[in-house]
C-alpha cells in the first residue's frame, strides 16, 4: 500500500520522501492508531496542524502577487473559499489520497474515507509531511500542481467580482490588455444609464450598462463571461 | 517620522529594508489616505493580509517542533492565544510601531492610536513588508526577537497543561532532565490515591497527589510552578 502510494506521488509530482514513515504518518488517521494501540504509531493530527499554516501562507503569497488589484476584504475571502474544507478534500480525491488514508474498521465502516473533514485533514497533513521532510519550496510546487492550476482555471471565480473573473479567463494564456470604453450616457442627471463595452484582443466581448460606470463595467464583464462559458459549451 | 523608524528598526531589530515605499506602506492606515487621496498612497490592509499568513507558519513550525509532546489540539489553542488580537497589539506596542503608524485625524482623535485591532493589523503588515522585502527567514528572526522569549518566558503558560508549562520555564536556559517518580500509592483499589515527586537538575520541585498518575503528575508540576512563581516574587 505504502509502495503504491511512494510510486503515485513520485510518478505523478515528482516527489521522494527521505522518511517514508513522516508519508505513513500522514495517511494515518487516529481511528487507526486507536485499533493498533502496540504498534505505538503516531496519527496525522500534529502534521494537519502543520500543514494548514504551510497551505495558509503558499496561497497567501500566491494571491497577494497574482491578484494586485483585488483589496484585503476580497483577497480574504478567495483563500477562505480556495482552502476551506470542502476545496481541501476535493484536492486530496484528485491526488487520489483518499485509497491510501489508514482508517480503523469502524470509521472506514461508516464511510470516513469520503467524509469531506477526514479527507481535507489527510491533504493538510500531506503538505505539513512534505514541508518537514523536503521543505517549504517542495510544498509551494506541489500546490503549483495540484491548487494552481485549478485556481486559474476559474475554479474560485464565483467569489472574485466579475472583472477579475474575466481578467482571470483571459490572462490565463498571458498577458492581454482589456479596454472597458464608455460608449454612451443617456437619462437626466439624477438617474443617467452608462453603456460601457469591453474590447480584448482587438475584438469586442459586449456591452454592460448600469447606473454607473463602475456597474456598467461589471456588467458588462459579467456579459463576456456569460458568452465565454456558452462558446466553450457548444 | 519616517528616518526614525527607520533607525529604530536597523538599531532594535538590524532590519535595513530595500524598499522604504514598502515600509511606510506598512505603517499607513486607510482612515490617513482617505485624507491624503491627492497623494496617492495605498493602505497596509493588503501587506496585513499577507503577514497574517507569515505569522502563522512561523509560530506552527515553532510550537510544532518545540512542543513535540503536545496534541494537535492544544498546539491550536496555544497558536490560537499566541496570534490573537491582543496578543500582535501587545507585541507592537513593545516594537513601539505605535508611535510610527500614520492615522487621519478622526481615527487619530478616537485614539486609534492605542486600539488593539488597529495594532494587531499593524505588525501583521510590518511582517508582510519585511517577508516581501527581506525573505521569510528575515520574518522569522523578527519574530524570534519579539514574540519567542515571550512565550519562553511564559507569557502563554496558562494556555498549557502545567507538565508543558513546567518544562518550558526549566528548560529556558537548555536542556534539563525533568523526572516524574511515583513516590507512594495508598487507598483500595477503586479509589486508589498516587504520590508523585518531581526532581530536576538533582533537586526535588514538589509532590503532587491525584486520582492517577497523570493527575498526580500535572498537581505536581502545578506546585512546582506556584513555587518557582513565589521565589520570583519574593
Amino acid at each position: 500500500m505504502i509502495q503504491e502510494l511512494i510510486y503515485l506521488i513520485k510518478d505523478e509530482y515528482g516527489i521522494t520522501f527521505k522518511d517514508i514513515g513522516l508519508l505513513e504518518q500522514a495517511f494515518t488517521h487516529s481511528s487507526y492508531v486507536n485499533e493498533h494501540r502496540h504498534l505505538e504509531m503516531t496519527d496525522n493530527e500534529r502534521l494537519e496542524f502543520l500543514g494548514d499554516a504551510v497551505l495558509e501562507l503558499i496561497i497567501s503569497d500566491y494571491l497577494y502577487h497574482h491578484y494586485q488589484d483585488l483589496p484585503e476584504g476580497k483577497l480574504t475571502k478567495l483563500r477562505a473559499t480556495i482552502v476551506r474544507e470542502d476545496s481541501l478534500a476535493m484536492f486530496a480525491k484528485d491526488c487520489q489520497f483518499d485509497k491510501f488514508v489508514r482508517l480503523g474498521k469502524g470509521e472506514e465502516n461508516s464511510n470516513g474515507r469520503t467524509r469531506s473533514s477526514l479527507l481535507c485533514d489527510l491533504f493538510e497533513a500531506f503538505l505539513g509531511s512534505l514541508f518537514i521532510d523536503q521543505g517549504q519550496e517542495a510544498a509551494k510546487d506541489f500546490i503549483d500542481q495540484v491548487i494552481i492550476p485549478r485556481i486559474e482555471a476559474g475554479a474560485f471565480s464565483h467569489e472574485m467580482d466579475h472583472k477579475t473573473a474575466l481578467q482571470e479567463v483571459l490572462q490565463k494564456n498571458g498577458d492581454i490588455l482589456i479596454d472597458y470604453q464608455l460608449v454612451r450616457e443617456e437619462g437626466p442627471a439624477h438617474s443617467r444609464i452608462f453603456h460601457v463595452e469591453i474590447n480584448a484582443g482587438g475584438k469586442s466581448l459586449g456591452i454592460g450598462s448600469g447606473k454607473s460606470k463602475k456597474a456598467a463595467e461589471q456588467k458588462a464583464a459579467e456579459v463576456a463571461l456569460a458568452d465565454i462559458a456558452n462558446n466553450k459549451q457548444s
